[in-house]
C-alpha cells in the first residue's frame, strides 16, 4: 500500500504517522512546497515578539527525522502539480530543480491547507514591508526585516485570531500598534457584548483599534508601501503593515481531479475524511468539519480539528475505526494578560438556527477574591426546553481555557445545563471558589429555565425603547441609584424589597436589576415567592446594559 | 413551616439560602456555637502566611447580613445541646450568657462538620504553642500567637491536605518547617508514585519532611510544648506545632436522637440528604458521601460538597426536587508553585475494588515547550473491558486543575476513555497543545487497551525479581543507555530497531522502555506490526521505574 500526503503540517504528519502506527508495510510519501516540514507556523508572532526564544524552535524536526523514527519519506520543496487519479499517479515538481517526476498512490490525502484570503486592494501586489502570518518561512521573512529595518510603528489588517496575536506581539516588541477591521469589532465569530471588551483591551494596551475601517487604497512607493487609506477616509501611515484578513481552503488541486467542495467552499469529507472520490481523503484547513451541534457544515482552520482529522485519515486508510465527531468551533485567544474563548453557538448562530435560547450573563471570580481571584465575564447560551447547553462565551484574565474546557467536555459528552451542579469540581482557595464559575452558571441557567426568567440587555433596551409596560426596579443600595440608574427605573434596595411589596402590582410586569445579576435574583426570588406573575432578572444587570449602551453609542438611557 | 440547622458554615448557609430562594414563608434559623457564620475556615493558613491580607477577610457575612438579604435568623455564639425529636424542640444555649431556651421546627438540618481527629498522645491536652486549623476564630488565635511570639521554627504534624497548605504558608511566614507523617508520604488519599513526588516538592523548597514517623511523646513545659518525640526516637523541637491530623464528624448530638451512621461513620443520607429520621437532614462534613463510581459511601469534608449538599437539603425541604448524585473526591492541593490534584479512584483503590485497571503513566507539557510550557505527570486508570475511566491524578507547575477538571466532568458523563479525543478543546500557543494533555491521555489509554499493552513500573520490577523470561528493550541512544539503564535491558535505539528486528524472537516476551514512553510506543508498534506476539511498553518510562525504585530505596536495579 502507497499513501501520498500533499501537505506536511499539523493534518499531513498526522495522518502519516498514525498510518505507519497501524502498519509497516505501508509506503508513505509527504510532499510538502514549503522548505519546512511539520512546523509550528501558528506560533511565528510569538517569535517576533521574543516569547519563542528564535524562529527555528518552530521547526523541531525534519524529513530525517521522521524517515528515522517513522520510515516517512517527507519531500519539502515538492509541489504536487497535477493529479491522474483514474491512473492514480501525481506529477511532483522540485521547486529548487525545477524537475518534474511522476509518482503513484493507492491512497491519496489532500493536506494542503490554505490559501490567503486576499482583500482586493492588496491583490497581486507585493511590499517589502507588507507580510502574512503562516508558515515559519513568512516568519523568517518578518524577523529579518524586523531585524534590519527596525520598524516603529505597523498596521495590522484584520482582527481575527491572528490580527490579535500580532498585534499583542508587535507592541510587546516595542512598535507602536494599529488594528483595524472592517467589522465593529475583533473577533467576529463571537456575540458582539463580549467582543466589545477584545476592542477595550486593545485599547488599554495602547494598541489603537479602528472598527468598522477596510483598507480601500494603498499609496505605493515602488516595493515599499508609503501608508493606507481606509474606508473612512483616513489615511495610516506605518513602517510596516501586517495582512492579518484570513484564509481560505487551497482547493483548486483537489477541485482539479473532481474531488466535491462543501457548502464552506473547503472539501466536503465525510466522518472517516473520504472526499466524495474513492481513495481520495482530505483532512486539516482544506477540509469541511460539521458543528457537533447542528450537526451543520462549518469551517474553522484550527490545528487542533488539522491533527485530529489527520489522525483519523491515517487510522481508516490503515483499518483503523476512528471516525470525526465534529466540533463545537472552540477557540481561544490570549491577548494582554486576558484570555478570551469560546465553544459551541454564540447567542446570535443559536438565534439563527431557530432556537430561542435562554442566555445568561454572569461574573465570576477565578478563585476566592480574598485570595486575589479576579473576575471573569461568562455568557451562556442554553435551550430551555430540553436544557441542551448550547455555547459560552468567556472573557476574563484567569482560568478562562479551565471553564470552556470543562464546558466543551459538557457539551461533547450532551450533559444538560442542570448537571454542570454536579461535576466534583477541584476546589482549594487558590484555585477556585466552592461553587467553581462552571457550577454556577449550571445553576444560573437551570434557576433561569425552571423560574426565574431572565431579560438580556437587549431585550429590556427594546422594553424602553418600545415604551413597553413594565416596572423597572433598582435594587442597590440608594447611593449606586443615585449615582446612576437605568431611565424609568425606581429604586428598591434589596434589603427594603420584603417590607415594601405593597408599592408594587402584583399583576404587572416587571424586570428588576443591580450590577451583576446576583442581587436582583434575589429580589426576583422575593417576588415571585410572594405571588407576582411576571418578573424578570436582567441578566448581567447595569453592566452588560452599559456595554450595549456603549455598543450602540447612546448612553442616553442612563440617567444619574 | 420552620427550618432549624444546626451550624452555620459551607453546607448549612447553602441549605438557609437555598430554602429561602424557594420560599419567602419558611422560618429559617441557624444556630451556630462559633463567633462566626460562613466563614471561610479553610483559608486561614492562608491569612497567616500573607495569602489573604487579614483574617477577618474571611468573614465577610454576619447574622445582620443574613438576615436582611435573605430573613434568615443567624445565631452565633448558639450551641444546641439537646434535641426532643419525638417534640420536634432543640434546647440551646447561649454560649455567652449561659442561658438555655427552647426551640421548635419542622425540620432539623444537621450541618456541624467536624471534630479534630486527636493523636493518643496529644488527647485532653492544651498548649499554648499548639495550633489546629479549621475555623476562623482559631486563626485568629494562631495569628496573635505569630505577631506575639514571632516564632521561628514549626513542626507541623500530619501531610495532608491541610498539613501542607500550612507547611507552604508557615514557610512563607518565615519560618523553619518541619513536617511529619505516620504514612511514608503526603497526601494519603494518592498512589505513593505520585505523593512520592510531593516529598520532594516540600523538601525542594525547605521544608523537611519526615515520613514514616508519628508523634509518640511530649516533652511538656506548663502549657508550652518543648519539643516532639517520635515513633522513631527522634525529638523534634520548634518554637510552635500545628497539629493537622484531620477531622472526624461531630455525629454525637444526632446519635443522641437515634440518627443512623454510615459505613465510615458519618451519617447517613440518601440522595436528598435525608437521614433515617423523618424531617431529619444532614449536610456536608458531618453527612455521608457516596462515590460516583463505585456507589460505595466515601467520607471526604470539603467545602465543594459541603455546599453542594447544603443546597440540595434546602431544596428538597422547599418541595425542590434537587438531588445528589455522589462525588468523585476530587481534591487539590497547590504546594510552592506545583499543584497536585486527583479525582475518581486511585490505581490502588480500583485494585481493591476488583477492577483489573489499565495504568497509564505519561509526561504532558501544559502548553507548547517552545512557548515556555512546563511538563506535567499525568496518571490515569481505566477499566479496559469498558473503556470506562477510573481516575486520574496529575502533579505539575501548570494546568494541572484544567486536566483535573475537564476529566472530572468526562468520568461524571460517562464518557469513555477513547472519547476523551473527541473533545474540542480550546488551543492557542501560550495556553495548550494542539492535542492537550487530556486528549493524548484518552489517545494513549485507547491504545493501550486496543493492541498495544502496557506494563507499570511495578510489574516490570516483579518481571526483574523474578527473574522472568522476558527481554527487556532499551530504545534510547547509547549515551543515555550508557549513563543508566535497567538491569539486563539490551540496547536498540529507535532509530535502528526496524534494522535489527532479526536479533529478537518474535514469540519471546518484550518490554520496551525509554525515559517516558513515547518513544518506546513506537517502538512497541514497529515490533506488533511487524507480528511479535507479546510487546510491552513500560509505561512512565525510566521516569516512573527509577521513582519506584526511589520508593523501595533499592537503586540496584539500574546498572549503568
Amino acid at each position: 500500500m502507497k499513501i501520498v500526503i500533499i501537505g506536511g503540517v499539523a493534518a499531513g504528519t498526522n495522518a502519516a504517522v498514525r498510518a505507519r502506527r497501524n502498519s509497516e508495510d505501508a509506503e508513505i510519501v509527504i510532499y510538502d512546497r514549503d522548505v519546512d516540514v511539520a512546523h509550528a507556523g501558528f506560533a511565528t508572532h510569538y517569535a517576533v515578539g521574543g516569547r519563542v526564544d528564535s524562529m527555528e524552535e518552530l521547526v523541531p524536526y525534519d524529513a530525517q527525522w521522521f524517515k528515522d523514527i517513522y520510515n516517512i519519506d517527507v519531500k519539502t520543496q515538492h509541489e504536487v502539480v497535477k493529479i491522474n487519479h483514474d491512473e492514480k499517479t501525481v506529477i511532483v515538481k522540485d521547486l529548487q530543480t525545477g524537475k518534474e517526476v511522476a509518482d503513484q498512490y493507492d491512497s491519496l490525502i489532500f493536506a494542503n491547507g490554505t490559501v490567503f484570503g486576499t482583500p482586493p486592494v492588496f491583490r497581486d501586489k507585493s511590499f517589502s514591508n507588507v507580510f502574512r502570518i503562516k508558515t515559519v518561512q513568512l516568519g523568517r521573512e518578518l524577523q529579518n526585516f524586523i531585524n534590519e529595518e527596525k520598524p516603529k510603528s505597523a498596521v495590522v489588517i484584520g482582527a481575527g485570531y491572528i490580527g490579535l496575536g500580532v498585534s499583542e506581539q508587535l507592541t510587546n516588541a516595542g512598535l507602536n500598534v494599529r488594528t483595524l477591521d472592517f467589522l465593529k469589532y475583533p473577533m467576529a465569530q463571537l456575540d458582539h457584548d463580549i467582543s466589545t471588551y477584545i476592542a477595550d483591551i486593545l485599547e488599554e494596551n495602547g494598541v489603537t483599534f479602528h472598527g468598522n475601517e477596510g483598507v480601500t487604497e494603498l499609496q505605493e512607493n515602488g516595493e515599499y508601501l508609503e501608508s493606507v487609506t481606509t474606508s473612512l477616509g483616513n489615511e495610516f501611515k506605518a513602517d510596516m503593515y501586517i495582512v492579518a484578513t484570513g484564509v481560505r481552503p487551497n482547493t483548486e488541486l483537489a477541485e482539479s481531479i473532481g474531488v466535491e467542495l462543501g457548502e464552506t467552499r473547503a472539501i466536503k469529507v465525510n466522518e472517516k475524511m473520504q472526499t466524495n472520490l474513492k481513495d481520495v481523503y482530505a483532512v486539516g484547513d482544506i477540509a469541511e468539519a460539521f458543528h457537533a451541534i447542528t450537526k451543520k457544515p462549518i469551517y474553522l482552520p484550527l490545528a487542533t480539528t488539522a491533527s485530529k482529522m489527520g489522525r483519523i485519515a491515517g487510522d481508516v486508510i490503515t483499518g483503523g475505526d476512528l471516525t470525526f465527531k465534529g466540533i463545537l468551533g472552540t477557540s481561544v485567544v490570549r491577548l494582554f494578560g486576558n484570555t478570551i474563548a469560546g465553544t459551541g453557538m454564540t447567542e446570535e448562530l443559536a438565534r439563527q438556527d431557530g432556537f430561542e435560547p435562554v442566555v445568561l450573563t454572569s461574573v465570576q471570580s477565578d478563585h476566592l477574591s480574598f485570595m486575589g481571584g479576579k473576575d471573569m465575564i461568562i455568557k451562556a447560551v442554553a435551550h430551555p426546553e430540553t436544557e441542551r447547553l448550547l455555547g459560552f462565551q468567556i472573557i476574563g484574565p484567569e482560568g478562562v481555557e479551565r471553564r470552556i474546557d470543562v464546558l466543551a467536555t459538557a457539551m461533547t459528552a450532551n450533559m444538560k445545563a442542570s448537571e454542570l451542579f454536579d461535576i466534583d469540581l477541584a476546589f482549594t482557595p487558590p484555585v477556585s471558589t466552592p461553587k467553581d464559575p462552571v457550577m454556577y452558571t449550571g445553576m444560573a441557567l437551570t434557576n433561569a429555565i425552571k423560574n426565574s426568567p431572565l431579560i438580556t440587555a437587549k431585550e429590556m433596551y427594546r422594553c424602553i425603547e418600545d415604551k413597553d409596560d413594565i416596572t423597572i426596579i433598582d435594587v442597590r443600595d440608594a447611593e449606586a441609584y443615585e449615582n446612576e440608574h437605568l431611565e424609568n427605573a425606581i429604586n428598591i434596595p434589596l434589603k427594603e424589597v420584603r417590607g415594601r411589596l405593597g408599592e408594587l402590582d402584583p399583576n404587572s410586569r416587571i424586570a428588576i436589576y443591580c450590577n451583576s445579576g446576583r442581587t436582583s435574583y434575589t429580589a426576583q426570588r422575593i417576588l415571585l415567592n410572594r405571588g407576582f406573575k411576571e418578573v424578570y432578572n436582567l441578566t448581567g444587570g447595569l453592566m452588560s446594559f452599559k456595554n450595549l449602551l456603549h455598543d450602540l453609542d447612546n448612553m442616553s438611557k442612563m440617567n444619574g
